[in-house]
């Protein structure tokens, strides 16, 4: 069954109209919630709260009395596009396969908000769940795409202001490297049924503008990363982000960083908002959400020690 | 617990006394089974056997009746020293955790052997498990740095030769470049507890001597490794082949391949060795069997359909 998932998720994905001329990013951001709001799945109760002074969405699975650690997510979008409602099945599914209390943060998007808006604000969300009392040891992080890349700025933003890190963080298809350095960027240009170098190009000159992209807020694979918690990075091989995650795997391992990344073949950017369609979506978010639960218990057994 | 035994571990592998001169690899031969020789673990039984025309020991678990699969092991130590011996422990170790037969080969060595001695070694050991009738979907693979490159060589020769490919592939601390041009070659020296680069290039000076060390069959990080079955890699941070296993990671991913690779800090070259001793290797083992085990049973699963 799965190639040919795979490939009809190829063919979906490669059958959008590509405009003639770059839509404004108001109506990027239109037209991708059209395709992208979806339900929350069944059994995931939702509300919509405010963290760290951001408008924000909480995912809780019915089913668990008291949830045993709290999922801050970041979402993708290139910094442009996208909001907790366009990754509420994501961000949803994958609080319902953790049994963890999830919290999706709207922060700041450029052009409007541009660097460090967005680093601020997850900050700012961090600062909030440590301030009401959590057990740091009983946070994790994840986000996709330009919101993995987020997740890590926010990890260092907080370690640099003395502020302890969480048990574990989940990166789907990170974004990284905003100087589009990786060789991916050419090699996997056919492979890649959603982007081609110039829409990640005209997300970055709208985040960082004249700025240097290079700098490690922006940027974390040029982060010294020395101090952050174990990473999960799941990237598909027909991305041109591929050369992303493997390198962000190098970076973490020369500073000594637990990371596992796993890529799958034949799959596209963010592939895990196609579960229930493809196998290796629910797959890959239940190894995601075993991987956090596992890292909660062995950071809360450390602690007890 | 864990970070007292690393730094044990690191005490003891540094406490090893360097010779002011290298000794003849006959000496490395004999100075390296005595460190290394352990017998085989409780519950697993040994037999000598001859696979491919070449000496073998194969690992049974006595507990189960009739292993799902076959595991062909090929042993580390620089295409230079090393037996099925050196790694009885290790090899019956997978075996144990995994409920799978296991057969250690016993290559052709360098310099007495150069390349591609053990590449056709290892070969000839494939060929005869597919000739006695074993579905290559109940077979997998495993090695340990040269070994875990000659596992991948030994792939490569199968399917140039228009073999079949076995189910999953398990490498530990692999090195995939004799031309030794990872960065983690320099970043790591004073991390690694083990290695200096000159060891390293000594084994690549006895096994390739004047030919080509970018081969493929060689250093198979610069082969298209298109149609190799699903990897799971290990390595530890404090290598000087960190990057042999990031590297691979990412060719894999650009060809197409399915891997997985888990970096885990503060640990040394081929860490397995140390299970018992060291919380990190009992665990990566148990990913290990569970690994394969997992792609034995969906291979199997595919066959069915």
């Amino acid at each position: 069954m799965s190639q040919q998932q795979r490939d009809a998720l190829d063919a979906l994905l490669r059958s959008a109209p590509r405009a003639q001329t770059r839509p404004a990013p108001e109506q990027q951001r239109t037209g991708f919630a059209a395709i992208m709001t979806r339900p929350a799945p069944e059994g995931v109760a939702t509300r919509e709260t405010v963290l760290g002074g951001r408008p924000a969405l909480e995912f809780k699975p019915v089913a668990v009395a008291t949830p045993r650690g709290h999922l801050l997510y970041l979402h993708g979008g290139g910094y442009v596009i996208g909001s907790p409602e366009t990754h509420t099945a994501l961000t949803g599914e994958l609080a319902r396969r953790s049994g963890l209390l999830a919290t999706s943060v709207d922060y700041r998007l450029a052009p409007e908000h541009p660097f460090p808006a967005a680093v601020d604000d997850g900050l700012a969300a961090y600062r909030e769940l440590l301030a009401a009392g959590t057990d740091p040891q009983a946070i994790v992080m994840a986000g996709d795409s330009a919101g993995a890349g987020l997740s890590l700025a926010t990890l260092l933003a907080a370690r640099d202001a003395g502020l302890p890190q969480p048990a574990a963080v989940v990166l789907f298809s990170p974004w990284v490297d905003l100087t589009l350095d990786g060789a991916s960027m050419r090699t996997k240009q056919d492979a890649d049924p959603i982007f081609i170098e110039d829409d990640l190009r005209t997300f970055a000159d709208f985040y960082v503008a004249a700025g240097d992209r290079a700098q490690p807020l922006a940027s974390p694979l040029f982060a010294d990363l020395t101090g952050l918690p174990p990473l999960l990075i799941q990237v598909g091989a027909n991305e041109l982000l591929l050369d992303d995650a493997v390198r962000l795997a190098g970076r973490a391992g020369a500073d000594n960083v637990e990371v596992t990344l796993e890529i799958g073949p034949g799959l596209p950017h963010v592939f895990q908002h196609h579960y229930g369609n493809l196998d290796e979506a629910g797959a890959a978010l239940d190894r995601a959400a075993h991987f956090l639960n596992a890292h909660l218990s062995s950071a809360r057994a450390e602690l007890v020690h």
